[in-house]
């Protein structure tokens, strides 16, 4: 069974590696000359390796992470089935092919188009292609004189040596335009707001180590709304008041607005290398107006962060509609429509978590739905609840810019690795290795948790489980003092605690 | 009464001003052509300007402050007196002045040298001139094939680009070496490790602002010693667990080290763009050894922020004694052997907190000593605590560099407040003003607390300590969510629970 695969970036690797752990042919197509997509971009970005099986430290840098994801094409021997300098030109159905549903994937290398017969396709070429510039939002912005261009066109802060600066809602990328030695101002302007996480959590452990596990999510999905968010609130605020910040969400936004990781944002606000203004209400010749400010804004150069457009130029527009920026898909992945699952979209979410793991479950249930060792759901269960999501999503008025797919990070890594039996059974293991339970239950969610059991079982994967703070905590420890204790009596103690929480919260009601 | 100031920085412009403020007559040498010593730097600080007339946003960039330090001059016509391009070649007692105590002060200009006759003398030159540079410490530094050079000689990051970099013992100018853009490797080496705090302090007020307060003064001077330690050592923790960072103070350090102000240390360890390494035990060609750790590090370039040697080549050495770092100076600014109290030495003091009201509050108390309005205990009291103070500086074995003069910044600004009658009486004002009692003690020790009285009273004090947070916040809450709340009903609430706690502690004791 052969399956495309297109784009050789994150999700792409791990779908080769899925297709071929299920004895699959896959053959990649990657426009460009190398494997890693995003994470072979000059400027800096932070990523989080999680595949179980090349174990790497926490948070690296974009090099660090790129040499991570060749060693990773290395050991699993994926770059004999990408073809680079291939850009993915068309995806059609064959016409004939009512019964077996193959795939016509039309390609072009050096100017020459060739033409594939696949029985399946993933797509993974990302969401981070065409940036969405809705100029139109923004009055005034034609006879602005100043430099405006897209976050993706940015490269390096010398361009914004001695300007002044102004960042169209991009919490995210923003210590990257201030650089400690260029002398910029930047401004900031956010019509909504946002809550703000440090990756660098309570007592300096790692924010989803923390946040991300199983007891939390239990929390989190079903603690009464109101309590959450007071929780939430509470929480946020702890590290700095959003509203003296001048980043408080707004009333409306205040329920919905996932938190967005950035460690450098509070002290550059309390230093003035940052400013936090309001959205922009109109682009004069040299200046801006924001909304409920009297006075112009002197600026020299805009980007706008106002993020990417999901699109699959090569599909049919048929084959997966988007709609509002939502696409129609059966647990972001499956479009409803087709008699059989042979196309699938992956890496085409945005939970609260990283993206690694989910794009390599994504690709362990797709490899396994192609191979027809998982079933589908019938169209209509699919539709119905495709239908619901779309519904359930808040209706913004004005600007929604990065309004993309969002979801519970761990509810929906366990919902697919449930459809490929990879979920790791908490209550049965507290029978079995009462010890794994626990560190499973209130640890990290790791990845190795859907390497314990089922297809792609992993002998080492308990083991992993039990040391994965050790392998956290070695590169930061690179000097001990002499006489230092160990890290884990104080997590014994927290874990006691947790437990004991647990208990009163779960074992009484 | 004629008094030569040495130098023009902060507290030479404090010194000049509060000898006018006393109808003295300063003579200011300053050996540049501008005002504003340190501050002129091009590389970046932040700073805090903090007298009371001139009010300013919290934690300027240097160039800012400058501009603060020269509005500051200008108000007070301070430029005037100041001879620019004037180096302090020497400063003796004239041999006749046994009585009068007058001083010959030498000074060269453009290679001329001139003599001035002055009735009194304010060193103000600071204590960041001269680097202490300890090559002996480090073994093998002169085969070392790399670049080294001292902090001081650092201008501009590219220097590091695509360099390892070997930072010995500098937390505090850090974050200056690590650029965001460049692709440099930052090792700092600690032998004694160090307590970080945040300037973003709890819920995202400024540190001093919190820190900084009598309450917290009381609580920090009365609470009984371990008590103490285990809270610092709780509170440090909880931003980021020391031990896990690499930071954690050795024992024999525990309990006096001051904490260190970086901001961003933290995420910078997590994300791998810093590494801590222990002491330094040898250096090889082209790389180094760490105590207790096996491997070499190769290494490019070595920066010692080693500190500077506290000095005064212009005075003869039996004025001002400096052993083991100690400068014998009654309050650390009179020496305690002349006849008259004509030298102090103004700045030479590193309090946990700004350093510009106690370089003010250090002017007016000298200038109102060589006035004789204020006068000094006798000279064997004065040389009793100074030698007390020595003994009580904890001894160190092997490499102490930076173990200048420190002291708690609250109980310092107090003791000299209390000297000319400025010191605010919390309790008095309990009964006539209770608002303003509570604010002054619950509140931060901004230097308009010691304008409510005494010489140097200034009208708008009471007003300005009760307006100080709106001053605080007005630079950050540049977007305003419509319909948002004023801060201080949730101000109300810590008021009132600090309050209570008080009343607890205080109250039933």
């Amino acid at each position: 069974m052969r399956v495309a695969v297109v784009g050789a970036g994150v999700s792409g690797l791990a779908a080769i590696k899925c297709c071929l752990d299920e004895g699959l042919e896959p053959i990649c197509f990657e426009q460009s000359q190398d494997i890693g997509g995003l994470w072979r971009y000059t400027v800096s970005r932070r990523g989080r390796p999680c595949a179980p099986q090349v174990p790497a430290p926490v948070f690296l840098p974009n090099a660090l992470f790129l040499d991570y994801l060749r060693r990773y094409a290395e050991h699993f021997n994926l770059r004999e089935h990408i073809r680079f300098g291939t850009t993915v030109v068309s995806i059609r159905k064959l016409p004939d092919s009512a019964i077996t549903e193959q795939w016509s994937v039309v390609t072009e290398t050096g100017g020459k188009q060739t033409s594939h017969i696949c029985d399946a396709v993933m797509v993974c070429s990302g969401n981070f292609s065409e940036p969405s510039l809705p100029l139109q939002s923004f009055p005034g912005i034609e006879r602005f004189r100043g430099q405006y261009f897209h976050s993706q066109q940015y490269k390096h802060p010398d361009v914004f040596q001695g300007k002044r600066v102004l960042v169209v809602a991009g919490f995210l990328s923003v210590s990257c335009f201030t650089s400690t030695t260029s002398s910029q101002e930047v401004t900031i302007s956010t019509t909504r707001g946002a809550w703000l996480l440090s990756r660098v959590f309570e007592h300096g452990y790692p924010w989803d180590m923390i946040l991300n596990t199983r007891f939390m999510s239990l929390i989190k999905t079903n603690l009464p709304a109101p309590l959450s968010w007071w929780l939430i609130n509470y929480k946020v605020n702890q590290r700095f008041n959003h509203e003296n910040y001048g980043l408080q969400p707004e009333k409306r936004c205040f329920l919905v607005r996932e938190p967005i990781l950035n460690d450098d944002l509070p002290s550059y606000i309390l230093t003035g290398r940052i400013t936090i203004k309001p959205g922009v209400k109109e682009f004069k010749d040299n200046s801006v107006l924001f909304h409920n400010c009297p006075e112009e804004e002197p600026i020299d150069i805009v980007v706008f962060c106002t993020g990417y457009i999901v699109s699959f130029p090569f599909l049919e527009e048929s084959m997966v509609r988007v709609e509002n920026k939502h696409a129609s898909l059966y647990k972001y992945v499956f479009p409803t429509h087709l008699q059989k699952p042979t196309l699938a979209v992956l890496g085409l979410i945005k939970p609260f978590g990283a993206i690694m793991p989910v794009a390599e479950m994504q690709a362990r249930w797709v490899s396994r739905v192609f191979k027809g060792l998982c079933q589908l759901p019938p169209q209509s269960v699919m539709e119905k609840e495709v239908n619901e999501k779309k519904k359930n999503q808040v209706q913004w008025f004005g600007l929604t810019f990065d309004e993309v797919l969002k979801t519970e990070w761990l509810v929906y890594l366990d919902t697919l690795a449930s459809f490929i039996g990879a979920k790791p059974s908490v209550l049965g293991l507290l029978f079995t290795d009462p010890w794994l339970a626990l560190t499973i239950f209130f640890g990290p969610c790791s990845p190795y948790q859907f390497r314990l059991r089922g297809p792609g079982r992993w002998e080492g994967a308990r083991q992993a489980i039990l040391t994965q703070w050790d392998r956290v905590l070695k590169p930061m420890r690179t000097r001990v003092p002499a006489g230092s204790s160990s890290p884990f009596p104080s997590l014994l103690i927290v874990m006691a605690f947790l437990l004991l929480l647990a208990a009163v919260i779960f074992g009484f009601q």
